[in-house]
């Protein structure tokens, strides 16, 4: 069964669209995993991170369908923290619920091929189920990774219109009637289709439309009827439950909307505070978020 | 002293503008070095990888001025290969070679941050002096890379235009007279000459530009005076001295010239098939090229 199928059914399954983001950071980490921050370093804040997304992964695997570890905040960690990624996934992958890996990976020919390889199916060194990618270097840098989604069973979500505020100094470039982006997505429901188990639900190919422009996620929904959205900017950058609804079909498939701070890091809302610890404080921004989005 | 300054100290010292790129592929490694390909593992693997990388930087680290290990090839490993990669960063500069990390991240904001802190200089945990970055999604997305690049005498190569045949996709659209490559051009001019220790000498923020497209070329060095260019393509990808000469400019200055295959591989090449061992070959290889490029 195709990525795309996969992920309807743990929609379907779980009821909702939500995706919990896995960006742990210092910082924000609750006292309790911050052991001694005066003398930790990479290996010790990595095995921190760890212990973290495992209690997350153990609250909200049975709540959503997927998770999104940020590939960015294990890397800063240096070799260490790229270890702590892959057992991360597989534990995701060991209590069931689906992962995207959040590497914007890019590259060209055998290139690509290689970070596809790294990263996509069951059987790759991280063994995610699917990866974020950028498609600044063209449409011939993304086939290598549409190739590997079907011979994996794997998924990618293309960057089409990100959420920060600057993403239109080159994505909403207008060149012949279609802006930039406009031409990614096209390219995006291309493979989308032809990577669908039938030509009516949504193929293995997806995309990444952000929140905080409501206006084209309704556009790129209709221009795209067979991709996976992966909507990020929803809570902490600004997006609303009525900015996303867009995203959705009526059966309320179609899109995943990612929630990181707003959930991992719930322990610093005020409104949690009562939890009886912050895993407690995790769940219950995540069944609210659930019940928004209903 | 900032990077684009520490660059051309390096490329005069070793008075030519060679990179050779690290991308070890397991099918065309040296037989010395694929022990018994039946039951290697990623583990096995990478430590031949680390050896192959290793003995080439013993051969070029006295010839060039930089090499650039690319990303990807190590982590198809999974995270075996990012141990590896972290060490042969640190070979290299233990050798007195500067490193561009070639893994083309990219991300918003703090999550941009967090990549930038990951590899750029010799504190932080990849220990890189440079990295190459992915533009698409917007120069708020560019400007972390910079920042960081300033705080740590690093460098950073934005991908312009790229050498691939399908480049074109997206770089060469033009909206009110200037290509999408253009316009990051003009953001990489703009970065370039803010970090540079004087107004008429190279900044620490440099590009791409594939010595496949030498029309381009001739025009982006025009465009970004202050930027270090980093030219791929040359050799296995059809790129030849002519084409990439446009990039330099009357002192020798502000590129540098990356060959992977047609160095790395030399072995593979008749043309070396009398030398001694392999890292024989490379050093033929590695002088060849240096001599075609004066």
């Amino acid at each position: 069964m195709g990525f795309g199928s996969r992920l309807t059914s743990a929609v379907l399954t779980k009821k909702n669209p939500v995706c919990v983001g896995l960006d742990p950071r210092w910082q924000q980490l609750p006292g309790s995993l911050r052991i001694d921050p005066s003398v930790h370093g990479w290996q010790a804040t990595a095995e921190a991170y760890q212990s973290f997304c495992f209690a997350i992964i153990d609250v909200v695997a049975p709540l959503v369908p997927i998770v999104k570890p940020q590939s960015a905040f294990f890397e800063e960690l240096g070799p260490s923290g790229v270890v702590v990624l892959e057992r991360v996934v597989r534990y995701a992958a060991s209590k069931g619920v689906l992962v995207i890996l959040d590497g914007k990976r890019n590259d060209i020919g055998t290139t690509a091929t290689a970070y596809a390889k790294a990263y996509l199916g069951s059987n790759s060194p991280f063994g995610a189920d699917s990866l974020t990618v950028s498609p600044y270097l063209g449409r011939d840098s993304l086939d290598p990774f549409v190739e590997r989604c079907k011979e994996a069973d794997a998924g990618i979500f293309v960057l089409v219109k990100t959420s920060n505020p600057g993403s239109g100094f080159m994505q909403d470039l207008s060149i012949d009637g279609a802006t930039i982006s406009e031409r990614v997505a096209d390219y995006v429901q291309e493979q989308a289709i032809k990577t669908a188990d039938a030509p009516n639900v949504y193929g293995s190919i997806g995309c990444v439309v952000g929140a905080t422009y409501p206006e084209q996620l309704i556009a790129m929904r209709r221009r795209m009827p067979n991709a996976w959205i992966l909507i990020p900017g929803y809570g902490a950058q600004g997006g609303s439950a009525d900015d996303v609804k867009h995203g959705l079909d009526a059966q309320g498939l179609g899109a995943v909307v990612n929630s990181s701070r707003g959930i991992i890091f719930a322990h610093e809302n005020p409104k949690y505070a009562s939890a009886a610890d912050w895993t407690r404080a995790v769940e219950s921004a995540t069944l609210d978020m659930i019940e928004q989005l209903r």
